[in-house]
């Protein structure tokens, strides 16, 4: 049993303290290795290990083509500027190899995580010989293995999996006694800036959870500038989280007076303090209309665009 | 060319006595059959052609196992007290032979036209010798048909069939100059009352084209309970048209703390005027919760629930 800390019992400074130490203990003079995937619980813990490790640490982001756009650039830039070094790796073919056939959505999501620990990302520590890996699991994340309801990708131990055994290397989740509100705290007495601390929640799977159905790179593009629309128009907004999902299902709709069976987007936006349950965010309709107006003018093959309105449970934050 | 009287225009009475005079000349001493689907164009046709025929009109509702929660019963008792007896027919298994491994939208519609008027209604109008068939055709059913935008079940002329030829009786189309918003004006006029008039729009192939994918009498069972919940909720609203949508795309969702991959019903609600433009109803988010928590709590298998936000066009009223 992992023992919570929530945001209002976490002492920032001296969980910074305790990590550091605990991190710095671990590896010794050995070296570690972690993927930065851009989101706030990897961040948070890019930041803990640099201030651990320093050049002891490695940091790869795995550009796996299912991130959204201008994703690489823009996390390499900004923690260019935190004084860390970011290795940007190009496996776009191994991902979109892996998924090719794949509908089901636990099956993507156990294509995704293969190919990131044992294709890509395993080799990449095997050939770094860093003994360490560091992974930003919290503890919603478990919370969701452990009941079955969804499979997160960085979750060994709850599933019975040795690390060591299967991978070769030892694994370090220096936050998986926090959720994700008391992640931000951390993030920002870490000195993230808001850009990263204020980031709304992004699947293990990236866009290939947000496409139901096939994950295509055409799939994946169609889905990745409805989802730039989205994040454009509700950055700023108090939601928890929003996205925009690709339907497998057509649906009838008219370009130009004619009939054109079409693609459908569904939007939501989530209110909730630690994704362990949400409501659908009260957006005006001037927003919603603006956002599904941008969206069928500037998406092709998209004639139709919902927003979600049941909360979780039973739904749950994402569709696949 | 058909020239439009628009609802402006329409001077209900002139035009009931004008096309009580037309059925009664084209028809003469023979007798006339109308199918009666209880929407607002098959219930005016039927008051119409009762004025002009009294027991020369035969008018049959054939249930075809797609309609409404209690929709026959419904329909048969408010005719009955207009004086106007009504003949169920039921040929439920006739449709569902015919939807029979059908997904795609215009194979579905016509999958129900053809059985409809082939094999159903064809046949009792053939076995009652009637050589008039009176339809409840309006303006903007030709306009979507001739714009290849959707295949109306009832527009003949458009479609180059001579429907004497092939199916052995002549049509009359009294309200084919008319739009919806014209025809509620007629239709209070005739004496129908508001539980009809005001009726929202529904679509030929009736719920198989609320199914995404194979209409199967469970999915229509399923679409059916979701579609009762909306129109309970939705009545007395100013909405033009209300309906549920149900997906194949099945999405994640969380049943007493497990994964359950389950259905998810798509709501629509539209403000319009005449069906040719349309935007979604701005409702509350209090009526769209509760619509949404009604729909996962009594639909068995749900657990999304959407609202539509994009307007006609480039969406269309209905997406199959």
């Amino acid at each position: 049993m992992i023992r919570e800390i929530t945001a209002q019992m976490l002492d920032t400074e001296s969980f910074i303290k305790d990590k550091v130490a605990e991190i710095k203990t671990a590896v010794g003079t050995g070296t570690a290795i972690n993927a930065l995937s851009g989101g706030v619980d990897s961040s948070t813990v890019t930041m803990l290990a640099h201030r651990a490790l320093g050049k002891q640490l490695r940091t790869v982001f795995v550009e796996n083509g299912l991130m959204r756009e201008g994703e690489h650039e823009r996390v390499v830039r900004l923690f260019r500027k935190l004084g860390v070094p970011v290795e940007v790796i190009d496996a776009r073919n191994d991902f979109f190899e892996a998924l090719k056939g794949i509908a089901d959505p636990e099956q993507k999501r156990e294509a995704v995580a293969q190919t990131f620990y044992k294709k890509v990302f395993g080799r990449i520590v095997k050939e770094s010989g860093a003994g360490y890996l560091l992974q930003g699991t919290i503890l919603t994340d478990v919370d969701e293995t452990v009941a079955g309801i969804k499979r997160q990708h960085n979750v060994f131990a709850q599933l019975g999996i040795d690390p060591e055994a299967a991978f070769g290397y030892r694994i370090l989740e220096p936050l998986i006694q926090l959720r994700k509100d008391a992640v931000r705290l951390l993030a920002r007495a870490l000195g993230l800036p808001t850009e990263l601390t204020e980031r709304i929640p992004f699947p293990g799977p990236a866009l290939a959870a947000r496409v139901i159905g096939e994950a295509t790179p055409e799939r994946i593009a169609i889905v990745r500038k409805a989802t730039a629309i989205v994040e454009r128009m509700l950055t700023g907004t108090k939601a928890f989280q929003y996205l925009a999902i690709l339907h497998e299902d057509r649906v009838t709709g008219i370009r130009d007076g004619r009939r054109d069976f079409g693609l459908q987007i569904e939007l939501r936006s989530w209110d909730s303090v630690d994704a362990r349950t949400a409501t659908p965010t009260r957006l005006s309709f001037d927003t919603l209309e603006k956002i599904a107006h941008e969206i069928v003018a500037e998406v092709p093959g998209v004639v139709s665009v919902t927003y979600n309105i049941a909360p979780k449970p039973p739904s749950t934050i994402e569709a696949v």
